[in-house]
């Protein structure tokens, strides 16, 4: 009996980790991203939400900002610099007027996500990335990154949220 | 030993189902909304997002939709009906301009989430909720349900997704 309900168990561990792995969804073939070597993180949009954003403009798009556990953690707990292993993860779409909701309210006044633009990345490693304030950043599109001199901007300009470890996002609850 | 191991995994076992259910957060305090009597399921918060919306004029907020398992299920595999157990979360915020972000940007443009304002569920039962297409609705804001009112202008709104099975948000990939 203990012996049936030591298999039981461990099947249930198993089916409990693929379970909390999730089907990995988004692309994640590997390429890595140039001067960071950063790679797309497998399941990474089954990653819990940190806050949303819309930048108007030329850019014009939405975004959904996730992290991983590590990063979810962090953020709820207000530690700074976030720990290595953090995670952040910025999805932007394209900033759209839904047709089918303004004729709902009765006005021009939703807006919601169109097509998918790019995916950008913070990967916190304090050492491997010493030289940028300890983060990897990478950005990709359709799961190929850009080019090398799209990367050199990211680390400066992430230069201006020093203060909170060059993260500009703010948790929502 | 089989003894050990028994108890060694299902302390594992334990471990898992902690790790899986995620801390709550949210409010979760238990209190039916009108009508429905839906009530706020703990951990919505770290729900899979399904996408993001801006309604403008007077609402003038930011949106964030969130499903549970089931409902992510059904987006991906584009079910519909969605089928019993789907619940839907809306999580809204105030929809500000981000100061600090315009800064680095170095024109007006980005606007974040503010302060939360309310949050809306959909729970699919299609037995309990027949007369509203199988729908539950809910509207909490800071933990307490708004009033009968609020909770019947809910499933003549959705009417007009009627062919979606009565839900406004697309999934964003």
């Amino acid at each position: 009996m203990r012996g049936i309900a030591y298999w039981l168990s461990a099947v249930v561990v198993l089916t409990g980790v693929v379970v909390c792995m999730a089907p990995a969804s988004g692309h994640a073939d590997g390429q890595a991203a140039p001067i960071f070597g950063v790679t797309i993180p497998p399941g990474y949009r089954d990653w819990r939400l940190i806050s949303v954003a819309h930048e108007a403009g030329d850019l014009n798009d939405f975004r959904a900002i996730l992290g991983n556990d590590v990063a979810i953690r962090a953020y709820r707990e207000e530690k700074l610099p976030f720990p290595d292993g953090t995670i952040i993860v910025r999805l932007a779409w394209s900033y759209i007027a839904s047709e089918e909701n303004n004729k709902v309210f009765g006005r021009a006044q939703s807006f919601v996500a169109g097509a998918p633009i790019n995916v950008q990345l913070m990967v916190k490693d304090s050492r491997r990335y010493a030289a940028t304030g300890g983060w990897g950043f990478a950005q990709f599109k359709d799961g190929k990154p850009a080019d090398e001199a799209v990367h050199k901007t990211c680390s400066p300009c992430h230069e201006s949220a020093k203060a909170r470890d060059f993260v500009f996002t703010h948790y929502s609850p």
